[in-house]
């Protein structure tokens, strides 16, 4: 099989598995608890932390465990912006978790507004000059599209936001492990990650909350993470985290310069045996292709290639049950002779050349 | 090393780990994604839903997958009480998972009436009784203390929330697994439960919702869960406290026999040697031992058990950093000079005789 769909979710790094056993097998101690036998956890919790900070250029004591980035999203949002006076800014182009979070907002009374992106699924910083007054308390604009891989501003975002007063988050959950991330040169105030887009497991995540940013709790209980998020700590899963985040980051040069010679192989071969398509967004994130291809069908595309073992994605993953038009291909105004025909291939660890060519080829010989 | 601490965390079931291993590590795919290499996560997921609805005699569709009890506490609260109209009701011996989503409830102009609880930290029927209007929407009252393994008279008191219109929600974390739970026979709207508490993976859990409940997502984003609870599915996770709840429930009788009998080999070993103790709450969670010994300091007595490798604890988990005499010890009105000297001994899976023996033994040694 050749599995690229890694942007609706990753394998989980043999060495991340390995780091987690311990935690889920002999270590299963409570670290909340004050016994020596919480002290193993305590401390690899501990390095976790240090490891996922380092990783992103925050402090330790910035970085907040969750159960994914839907949970991250969701607490940056309404911890900043239910029960508060003021508006809010996000674009028309985030992840659902995003959207729907401030969906929730406006139910709540919140006003929320959404901005345009360009063609290329760019949110253009003049574009959110002219939006942002200083009523506005949060812009959440995420650093790189899950469906067409588009990588924001986010510096020139977050330093127009910050003049006006406003908080800016960036749902960082497509970009983080794949992209250098420093929230220091890129000036967010919030950035949500989530373990399982890069190599690590599921129901793990991280929200990075700037020392000092007024935000309420999202999960009320225990004491845990500082009193800002409770729940008995899934140490295994968090130690899996950082080991999956430490092994990508250590190997983003090497990784980003395989992924683009990935593309290159599918772009090439489709143009060159003339298949009449459109390549979406910045080509931003290494490895993430959204094609829309004239004539055809995204669903029918997807199923006619699985029948070959090869695993894409129609679009988002959290709404591959719809089979309409995204609202991302919609916001970039792709021509609708070919925004049906969308496909998302993304390339991730362990993909090969041979096996870019063959998705090109498949796609060839399904499109001819 | 004796591990009783089984109230706060437990054990990995291995059949449970040996369920979520291929799950990890090879059926890796999204479930939310339409292609085949998706399928057998997808069954799983369904599978495992079964499992739990039959558990405790839900419909699978009735189950929603959280992150653990703290998130399914929050979202029953929140997700009934936030945004609308009306007061709830809920105890004053309520994990602080429930306490804290109450005072976040509080936080947003909602009211919340807290009941008191008899010596043996039980909600009272005829107390309920009395302050329950038609304003009320919502009643919380967890089925098990965490702290001294009482159980409420669930059944009673949904049924006197239903007769003024109140949804009855019960944070049934402590219960789930050890006791006989039928959603149906006890009357409940909702149910929270955990999985690390009952053998299964931490950072996992479910909320019941009977059907036809009004209740607010707390997890917007993605159509997961039914468009319920948004986030990629952690399917290892689910799949693993499905196969460690099936077990327990199986084998919940001769369980429920082993362990009432670690408890009176504790009780008869400390009676015996002449330890001046009180044992608290109505000794409705098997294994669990709540002890209040005169002229004790709990904090004390677990550092010493410490060193003789026994694990125990001094109250809730959640509170453990805390040394004060907790919420629960003091709404039950354990006399001073007992209070300051609790310690919960917590008994669970794999815990023998020898080792009961063992722990009153250094109780007593320790006390003398």
């Amino acid at each position: 099989m050749i599995y690229a769909d890694n942007a609706a979710t990753t394998k989980l790094d043999m060495d991340a598995f390995e780091a987690m056993k311990p935690f889920l097998l002999e270590d299963y101690g409570n670290v909340s608890q004050p016994y020596s036998f919480a002290r193993a956890g305590k401390k690899a919790l501990r390095q976790a932390r240090v490891v996922i900070a380092d990783c992103i250029g925050a402090l330790p004591e910035e970085i907040y465990f969750t159960s994914g980035g839907t949970e991250s999203d969701n607490w940056a949002i309404k911890g900043i912006m239910v029960g508060s006076k003021g508006s809010m800014i996000t674009s028309e182009v985030e992840h659902h978790a995003v959207l729907h979070a401030c969906r929730a907002v406006e139910e709540l009374g919140g006003e929320v507004l959404y901005l345009p992106v360009n063609r290329r699924c760019e949110v253009q910083p003049d574009v959110l000059e002219e939006a942002v007054t200083s009523d506005i308390k949060l812009v959440s604009v995420m650093m790189a599209n899950n469906e067409v891989g588009s990588i924001q501003p986010i510096k020139e975002l977050s330093r127009i936001s910050h003049e006006k007063g406003a908080l800016f988050h960036t749902d960082g959950v497509q970009a983080a492990g794949h992209v250098e991330i420093d929230v220091n040169r890129l000036g967010v105030d919030l950035l949500s990650a989530s373990a399982h887009k890069f190599n690590g497991p599921k129901g793990i995540g991280f929200l990075y909350i700037r020392k000092g940013t007024a935000i309420q709790p999202y999960m009320d209980g225990g004491s845990q993470e500082a009193g800002m998020r409770a729940g008995t700590e899934n140490v295994a899963a968090i130690v899996g985290m950082a080991a999956a985040l430490r092994k990508n980051c250590d190997h983003m040069r090497e990784n980003q310069i395989r992924l683009r010679k990935l593309e290159q192989i599918m772009d090439d071969t489709l143009r060159k045996k003339g298949i009449d398509f459109i390549r979406n967004g910045n080509f931003g994130i290494p490895g993430n292709i959204s094609l829309s291809i004239g004539g055809e069908e995204g669903e029918v595309l997807l199923h006619r290639l699985d029948l070959k073992n090869i695993y894409v994605s129609t679009g988002s993953a959290c709404n591959s049950i719809n089979t309409e038009v995204s609202h991302v291909i919609r916001a970039m105004k792709v021509p609708r002779e070919y925004a049906e025909g969308t496909i998302r291939v993304s390339f991730g660890a362990g993909n090969t050349e041979e096996e870019a060519l063959e998705v090109a080829r498949a796609l060839v010989e399904i499109c001819k």
